[in-house]
């Protein structure tokens, strides 16, 4: 099968690879649609270390192609939905409630990091009734693709950020795991949500996904400005969707005292995360900085699909541009390179 | 000034009182809006024992007439609501995070209870600097009225029920604390909504605040009918709006291990509260019974009357009658007798 | 191999049964020390329905025989506990955070149950990775087995009774169960234990494990005794160990406003558990009811054994009685009938 | 009457100042005992800006001189405790669940800092029947002045720091704080205590008041020794009790993925505290960051009492001097310089 693989560090392409098969708990799926990631760019830049010939990949739905002899749950066939975190259960991280971390820190983030990704016309799941989840008829595999990792990042966010009804949030970048915390901060109840972003199509989507005001950081001091807009006491909560050290401080900065800074931005480089010491009120102004993985789990991909099928939102809003599995170089080069305003890059196999 | 008070268990009628003055700390109102409770009722029937000439009503808003010399944050004119909830904020069951119950058992309910409520020309407020909301421009007095209570209790119904992003949630009775928890569960994430309720024009504004699926009691057994629409898991939380051993059974029954079971309902009779004991998991399914009343306070009301600044939902389309304070022997009586389809009596001053 | 039974409701004995064989991530255990737990007596009179010759036995500790081919961290020859609580940890009410609830409600509840429980030479043990420990050489089998069930079962009631640092708790009988949430209280730094019990030993050992009073009900009305204890106030949690109508019913009264009724108690027996009305605040007094089921595996088991290395309490006097394996039927007698002052049996293999 | 002030930034000496006089919700305390904390030379050197004449002191015990004609509770001769932190309960952060932050970040905190403190004949407590306690017969003044700011900071480090039954915790230095701290971890139920400390006589109160095991940083590689002391694994939780980056750093560093580094440091200098990224999980590993300041409140000061009384440790072993009042300019010395071995300096009235 054909596989689109990082050959080294810097260099992507495709390759053949042998059609994966399934150990007697886990399964094999036919990629139909897949999602290109920030994070596939930073492991291809070396954000992870150095890898040989690595699947890239960890967003995408499927039909399930084979099962091993142990799954209950699902038979070849089934339209399916995998998180892009698929936990060991059992592990003592699991078992001290962060899947996530399963393994060791980060270890339930698999594919194209601990094996092989999904960018290929198969790929393997483990623990198949665990991490899988039927997709309801009434939702597209486009739609459907976006709980894999978008939505499910971006909620966490929000639920990690402890927001209070009518409480007002400010989301810290409006890239799509921005886009969707703040999605997942109006629904969480959020009275108000400041989006802080300054390209306009990302503003736009910020407004629709639920964003009841704009900063533009490049017109704007940030802080002085929310500052302004809560009447100087700060929002409850602060979620930092970039991963940058200076966003980070901002978020300490605008949070009020007892309230919640949320990360859910993946840091790429330097040493250190700051936080600025007196606004942090000199480390005991009860501001808690929250952080976490993606949830993933079969559980969790249900009630995310449970929020498509209702309604909620429609993640499909943010798909900017679409490719063939064919066209995977240029469709990885304009998702790296941020060409052509794009937000996010839809595969289809 | 004009009241319409208790003049003993099962009396109502309007009567002559001094116009209230505040002590340094407290404020007086002058009411503009307020709404009739199901509480009232109760009140009157002696739910809470005996009273003499009580002033009822814990729902208002209105104008502030007069201060005390330590209230630092309101003046004389101020557009202002008050929470159905005045809690003694220093009281050590505030201390413990529970000012609802601050003094004795419920001792935040002060109005209407432990000294005159809101139906008359002026009411008195106690810690007006912790009690007091300033009611913003853009929203009628008759929106933030309900903030006092309808919005308060509801909401808590569903905060109370740890209710997770694209969780399934039952809300037991529609009425109009029923219908703010089945709002609350939305604005939470629920994923789906199940409203049960038997008056079609009930149903019809739970579909609008929210209810994706009506179960009808009068016509289909609910507890298989929910098994049966979560696929025989249950809900994740159950909100028990009625207040009815019937009602709360029901509640525990469509739960699934590891839920909640929220309860707002006021249970005005009989000596228990049943749990079905197999249901119950012979008490060691983990289902949690969550209690609560009405939280009140200044935060609390802002941030609600955020929620309906931002245009989350309107709770207007509540009221089904209008009357005038001069009116309000008949208006009690259509709130009591729940006659004319009624769900909600704004009282106009 | 040897296993006592339950050869039909009412009805124990011996008999012969094949020594198990362990599936690939499963594991065999050799018996060396085990507990009879009340719930044995429970299940023998038909509390979870008829079985034909199901083994016995929850608690236990033993010797690794064999393991299956994917099990990595387990070699025949370890020493190891297993917990009483087996879960499937890929599960969704695992992933839900209730792995005691896996399968269906109580379903993580395997030994004797489900399947074959302990009181065998052998016994299997479920995905041995995740549901073994390994006993540290300084302590004795004997200590470790009581970590299967009792202190894992007892201080969970302390754990979900949210128990603040100086907070005053009540624990509703001190049989084994309730001892054990009794230290599990004075672990979680209740300022104030107080036991409730009537049998002397049980009394003492109470005292020991961390009562700071006790009250006897067969002398004192506990309502009345625990008010005036606490000034009128309440305690911050109940903790019901017995598993009755009334003791529950007396837990609900004795709790302070915002307190919390924590459930141990296996309800053998009624339709209903019922809440006393008036005390439970009308459904509004924030009084509320958690419940759970032991917590097991391997995490759980690791934690609760550092515990007794680190000498924080020694179970092991709850020891009243041992019996070899052989004496099985008397030994169960003892338990069952609650002869000469039995707290716990012991078994030798 | 004599104070002990801060006349300037870097000075500090006797004056006289007029009794204090009460409002009338407010108490005036006669001072019996109180302690001098690491926070007074903070003030003194700059730490929270210029201050005139401001009078020192934070943790005091005494006699109640005189109340305000609202106080219900306390009469002048009770022998009270006053909470370092002294909030206003009707505040916003207050109703937030967060009143160390009443009025603003930190404005709970108002002896020596928006008001005069405790060093002084005479002191004024503002809203006495929320933030005295009554001191128990059987406990010395000595013993209760140490619930103030010592144990309530301390054990918050441990309540915030989310420690399960069990569970593995180090406490980053043994300053008094950190003591407490590392007894605050005993009391909710740590498995195993790590103190961190290279003082002799620190650590030997650090295992008097729980720590099972000491790490020396003068002569081990901290993270080194506790990641082998854990397996690997890390701690569930990591307390800084010192308020330096390098020990922040030491406490991300160490922690398990999942588990939470809990803060009590007061930082005192520098732009920034910061988070090593690539321990920290490149912002993923569910790593919590956790903050606060001391809880104050008759609630709070009533439950420490009770520890005090419960006999659960007696904190007057810190006490390595005591000094009377006259000889205050000498007792400062010794504290703020660190001379010898002091770990508590007393003052006597």
């Amino acid at each position: 099968m054909k596989a689109f693989v990082m050959k080294e560090i810097g260099r992507v392409g495709f390759m053949d690879k042998p059609v994966p098969e399934p150990s007697p708990g886990d399964a094999v799926v036919k990629t139909t649609r897949a999602l290109i990631c920030t994070s596939d760019s930073h492991t291809v830049q070396g954000g992870i270390g150095p890898r040989k010939n690595l699947t890239l990949g960890h967003e995408a739905v499927g039909i399930v192609h084979a099962v091993g002899s142990e799954v209950k749950d699902f038979r070849p066939g089934d339209r399916v939905l995998v998180g892009a975190i698929t936990p060991d259960w059992g592990d003592l991280a699991s078992q001290n409630g962060f899947p996530s971390q399963s393994g060791e820190a980060l270890g339930g983030f698999q594919f194209a990091n601990r094996k092989d990704g999904v960018f290929a016309d198969y790929f393997h799941v483990n623990d198949a009734d665990a991490n899988l989840a039927r997709i309801p008829d009434s939702l597209s595999d486009e739609a459907a693709v976006y709980c894999a990792d978008m939505l499910s990042t971006g909620f966490m966010g929000a639920e990690k950020g402890n927001i209070p009804i009518g409480g007002t949030v400010a989301v810290l970048a409006q890239g799509p795991v921005g886009l969707m915390a703040t999605a997942g901060a109006r629904l969480r109840g959020a009275g108000r949500v400041i989006g802080v972003e300054s390209v306009a199509g990302r503003q736009k989507l910020a407004r629709e996904y639920g964003a009841d005001e704009i900063v533009d950081f490049s017109s704007e001091d940030v802080v002085e400005r929310i500052q302004e807009l809560t009447g100087g006491q700060g929002v409850d909560t602060a979620i930092e969707a970039l991963g940058a050290d200076i966003t980070f401080q901002t978020a300490v900065k605008i949070t009020k005292p007892g309230g919640t800074i949320s990360n859910v931005g993946y840091f790429g480089e330097g040493e250190f995360i700051r936080i600025p010491r007196v606004e942090w009120g000199v480390g005991m102004a009860d501001k808690t900085i929250a952080t976490g993985l993606c949830p993933g789990g079969r559980l969790r991909m249900e009630r995310l699909l449970r929020v498509l099928e209702a309604k909620r939102l429609d993640p499909t809003h943010m798909t900017t541009h679409t490719f063939a599995f064919d066209e995977m170089e240029r469709a990885f080069e304009v998702s790296d390179k941020k060409l052509e305003d794009v937000v996010k890059v839809l595969i289809t196999f």
